[in-house]
């Protein structure tokens, strides 16, 4: 069982890939070679049946199976949360206790889409926290590229007093770097507890600002999480140009694998290369890399490496 | 088992609620009471676990149990059709071989709202059709109110010329008058296999007039499904103007059960006061009738049941 | 020069069309036509460059032009309100000043679509009262089918706290009956100064269950004004039966008048028929009538004036 | 008179700014010294009274004095497009036909957000382009991010085979890399004319590769012109590392001026920083800079140098 999800939090939860094998199964096999993959490189936590985890196009059944086999190969050693945004509170209740049975950490929590106004989404997450219970601790999705929901700051923290098992926030609100300082100074004012701040803007996008501002790392996904792990230590050891050098590296390539629609196919092509999944299957509706796109990454991925190379 | 969908369907295929006790839990009592009560009334059909039955606020389990509940009252004298829309694939395979194995008649499907393009939309219909395979008959829902997603008469039309399982097409389309003649044209001329077309704009709110525009009845929501059947019999047999008699007489009550949000529990309680179903019970997120709203709906069923008398 | 907007406003304020002759010209014969039709019929006020006006396809010249000859056959009889929503402040101010000079009551002024939080909304409408200035009532727009801003009560409430100068609100939230009593209890308690509040929620499709909440009358537009004038007067002399039994034999009428899209067609046709302006044509891009339409429309205004002439 | 717009077109059409003083009023002075900059920079055209150029928020009579004074001083050097979309064909003649007076070189037109279907985007081009009439030379702008329409690279072929004077594709669609591919196989196997093709995808900050894919050049706004000008020139001679090289080392600021909403006002800090335009104003509503935002700018302004002098 993995440690439960608190404000302390920290570092890179990588946002997984799930693997398939060549004809569209779950690829337990390839599964397990991707958190040892994760461990090594150092994150701190990982966070499945996230969007790009194709989370929709599995069945109930493929969801508890993979849930497991993470939380069988983690074993314990970091936490591991996992999506549990649904359309209504029933569904959302059911998976979340499944997950939580077999050892989850936490889980996390978009807004649907249907919300606008701020009492819609405040009176929404009061919901949530209900529906979840008074031993689930949640993250707090803000993505409104993808849901369409806009949240403010005062928003966001309204739901952080209203719901004390809510500990942290994903954060990929774009701009967003208002917002974080924002939140900071709430805390640190006493106006709400302090949380911990994750970001996924863009794909980790603005990650190094994003630290300045004070979030504490990353959730997001990137086929090189070593990226951000190494970005992440960097700031936290006060070498703001060393963190910024790392990251100008790779940001050609992460910024090629943020686009929207055929990232996931990049990704998953990538983490083929690097040997970590064994095919780069996407379930449909899904996209599909072209020879050119594939030619694209690998001169990406040359002159990352040459790039690395000369920053030592 | 009920019989199997196909493209002769007709009448009114009643959009039912889900039944739930005062404390949120599924009412099976209150689910039989509501079959025998379409039944009586002279419906077609039943179409179950739409938007309107609040399919996404079941869990996996509830919604077996009610498929099965409602199939095994049915008993086989009307087709039931199941709503299956799901954001991926594999749910949608899942939920639908569960379902046609209980017995169902066939499935309805509605584009995901991300869907935008003419090429988007016919694609993803070819997965569905290949998705739900060669056996289970499905209607398309055309219902761009709630889904946000735009489809052409063509567009329509070359689904249909894609999947020949696809036998039916719940129009909801608004305004949809001119997409209903040129359906009819384009399967007069042979351009597509004739299809069965059953109406839910704004609830039946243009029912008299879409059945003149050759829309075989409908299929949507009312606690009135009397009026519905009796419209569609009028025009069968050739009396317009009794059947917009019929309908105008119900007409300020379906607008007021029409409304957006409140419109569901409106319709709830009208069957809870016609003694269909023991408690007007809605799960959150959902609505309440203030005594302002009680006030309006006894109001307008007292006026609609003087106008009925006066028709005679 | 017309009467000043105030919060005294009731009665209906009647949304006009923009009258063309066939070849697309402003018809400034049948503007006049238009206006003393209204005047004849009773309308309160009259709202002229709203979308149904057909506004963002005149040119300034051509608004210029109408804006003038409407008030110069008003002379004075009624208000005249005119949309100024603009996506900046300096065409909405430039559009203002130039449509006060001539003589107009004031402006109506819709959110843009970018809108979504509670705070934009608030800060936005601030600028609006600032950009108009001290001298300028104002009519602030509740639309979300066409604005997709959904403003809750509270937030409509805040404006009017902000900005003296907002006296009325056009309500056409939908559902929208919850708005209107929550108006008046704040009202009521004097947390806010009394506002005129006129509907136009579905072209007037719940104008007597909005008068019985609280409404003032009617802001929309239909090709029978006298509807909503008797409507609102026999509401008013306490006949609430006889407001209904009105209202109930123009509905399918107005139901249909009321389809999006193909509805400023059905409008213009039949403000042709009752021989009000020349020509029912529309700007492109825009709708047509097919000979189905005018079939339906002839068949429905037929049964109206019969069951009229039962009304008595 | 600047030379019309033609399919021949290609390097960067910078979109400039609109320059303010400091309270607000348009600053001619400031006008010329931007177009100065830019014809030093080597631009090969400019695109004014786009989105950010802060069009929406002009008077009719403020964007003509601007036009006039961008024309004035370009003195026909290099080609100036003039955004032309508007709600309506009628404003949209009026001010296309004021611009080309003036002595503009072209329009550009975006579809207004309403569009859904691929029939109702081609029909509303084929439109635009009767509208425009044959002697004016226009712009399609492919911007889904804002204007909310999805068109495949099928539409836009279509388009640009209906309307004869549709010469450039301004493409921002995002990802777009594969809908470049397509354009150019069209017009190399002769199924459309060979149109200019210039991106404005995030800002720019997919150039290299959109170039790699056929693309003409550039048609974006950022506050240092010069990298994609010498971007476009390094690719054009086949130097494809120096490209990315000099590509690389604007990126972390390139993606930091392109956030959504402050964006503009940190290209307009860029350009008083610069000492291009006197004062950074926004027009309201509009974004503001922090003290932290100012901080992070000048941070990465000083890494792009000393990667710059890095490069030689």
């Amino acid at each position: 069982m993995s440690k439960q999800l608190d404000a302390s939090a920290q570092g890179v939860y990588l946002i997984t890939v799930t693997p398939f094998t060549d004809s569209g199964a779950l690829d337990l096999a390839s599964t397990d070679r991707m958190v040892d993959f994760c461990l090594e490189k150092g994150v701190t936590g990982l966070t499945v049946l996230g969007i790009m985890g194709e989370a929709t196009k599995l069945t109930m059944e493929e969801s508890r199976t993979y849930v497991k086999q993470v939380l069988a190969r983690v074993n314990g050693k970091i936490p591991v949360v996992v999506g549990a945004s649904a359309p209504g509170f029933a569904p959302m209740k059911e998976l979340t206790d499944s997950v939580m049975d077999l050892g989850a950490s936490g889980v996390m929590v978009a807004p649907p889409s249907t919300l606008r106004t701020d009492d819609q989404i405040v009176s929404y997450f009061q919901m949530v926290g209900e529906t979840l219970g008074p031993q689930v601790p949640w993250c707090l999705q803000d993505h409104p590229v993808s849901t369409g929901v806009q949240m403010t700051a005062n928003v966001i923290l309204r739901i952080l007093k209203n719901s004390p098992t809510c500990v942290m926030l994903k954060h990929e609100d774009w701009p967003g770097l208002a917002k974080l300082t924002a939140y900071r100074a709430a805390s640190d004012k006493g106006e709400v507890k302090r949380f911990s701040i994750l970001c996924g803007n863009g794909g980790g996008l603005f990650l190094p600002e994003e630290l300045t501002r004070g979030a504490d790392g990353a959730m997001t996904g990137f086929a090189y999480p070593e990226m951000m792990v190494d970005v992440v230590a960097a700031h936290a050891r006060g070498d703001r140009e060393r963190a910024h050098d790392l990251f100008d590296a790779y940001l050609p390539l992460a910024k090629y694998e943020q686009q929207a629609g055929v990232g996931l196919a990049v990704r998953k092509f990538l983490f083929q290369e690097r040997g970590v999944i064994a095919s780069d299957f996407v379930r449909k509706p899904g996209p599909k890399l072209s020879a050119q796109d594939v030619a694209d990454i690998r001169f990406l991925v040359k002159r990352q490496e040459k790039r690395l190379r000369e920053l030592g």
